[in-house]
């Protein structure tokens, strides 16, 4: 059964470093079913400024120059009223503290103005979403590489090394980078139905993966057990 | 075996109506490429002005408002010397008559420079380089929904309805949006070696459809047998 009351308001942020996927991945779904469906997409940093992938963490090759850049809509010190959904995308540029400041006190004043309805993170944007408290005594996955990090991030979440992704009632969080793919077709059924997702799937010739306990990432990454 | 000779210099083409997964699916593979390989992107319009996913075709939801905008590095008036792969998305956008003619003259510049030695395509981007003359004579596919159309563009190439990907030469075509992941790793393993695309993709964690030939969405969109 679809959702009675979907949400029309669709916010994403960006950070410098974020993985371009995390963030094209959820939003090619979401411009598709914009189509047949009203919404609205805020695009919230911490200036105007188009946000780069570029990063300098794990050592870049240097003589690379390969990024893309991405325009806000709204900043992060004046969000747009009345957000619903808001998905946070993971990326190495999680990694640098001095960016995340200004992430973690939005999503905090965000999580206390209590008006998102859902919250989506890709990869590490959950070990971002935790480090808020938002995911404080939820159940949570994140990026199977990097998983050691993330559980770092903080002792109070119920982190599920296997899945492809988890569900914590209105709390949607997703393993590595392209599984977001898979978060937001799972997320868009539950929410528009099953016959609205499956037609854009079938549209964008995506192969899912509908099965969230599904993961053979968390094997290759010897993360299965922790 | 790898290629002896791997290319440094890439680039890609927006236009207003770019489908986003188009591009940031083969991107977001070569952003991380580039962390261990010496690469440059250069992104190309017909301005340096932001291009947003933004399109009028088949009818948009009046009361929707969404959207995103990515920077170019340069116009097609002025691209940077040296461009050894170029990709070309594909999206909606293809349909707008006024943007395509700066697009395709864009192409058709390059194809008589000779400089470029792959040429790259996701989804509809094959039709724009039909249009362009640079397939003729060759066999390439395209986006299955949109197949029909898509073989009304040029009669002078071999379209391939049943592909998730085809390679003529220097040429590789992919179908629709999602495919343009497959086709990324299928070039990344050919030029870098299987090992360098394989890690990417566990990495990634994305599930790598490694047999060109297999694509049930002809099936599924009708056109197995055109």
């Amino acid at each position: 059964m679809p959702h009675p009351n979907p949400p029309t308001h669709i916010a994403i942020i960006l950070f410098p470093g974020f993985q371009l996927l995390d963030v094209a991945g959820p939003l090619d779904v979401l411009n598709i079913l914009s189509t047949s469906q009203p919404l609205t997409l805020s695009i919230l940093s911490s200036t105007l400024s188009p946000v780069s992938t570029a990063h300098n963490i794990n050592s870049p090759h240097p003589d690379s120059k390969f990024a893309e850049s991405i325009v806000p809509t709204h900043t992060f010190d004046n969000p747009p009223p009345g957000i619903e959904v808001l998905i946070v995308p993971g990326g190495l540029g999680t990694r640098v503290e001095s960016e995340m400041e200004g992430v973690i006190g939005f999503l905090k004043r965000m999580d206390r103005d209590g008006g998102v309805r859902w919250w989506l993170t890709v990869c590490t944007g959950s070990a971002v979403l935790a480090r808020a408290g938002v995911l404080d005594g939820r159940r949570a996955t994140s990026n199977k590489k990097a998983f050691a990090w993330v559980k770092q991030q903080s002792p109070h979440v119920h982190w599920v090394s296997k899945a492809r992704w988890v569900v914590d009632r209105n709390i949607w969080t997703s393993s590595g980078i392209s599984a977001g793919m898979d978060l937001i077709y799972a997320w868009v059924g539950d929410v528009w139905g099953e016959e609205v997702a499956g037609l854009i799937a079938d549209g964008s010739e995506y192969e899912r993966n509908t099965d969230s306990t599904r993961d053979r990432f968390a094997e290759r990454w010897g993360v299965a057990k922790l």
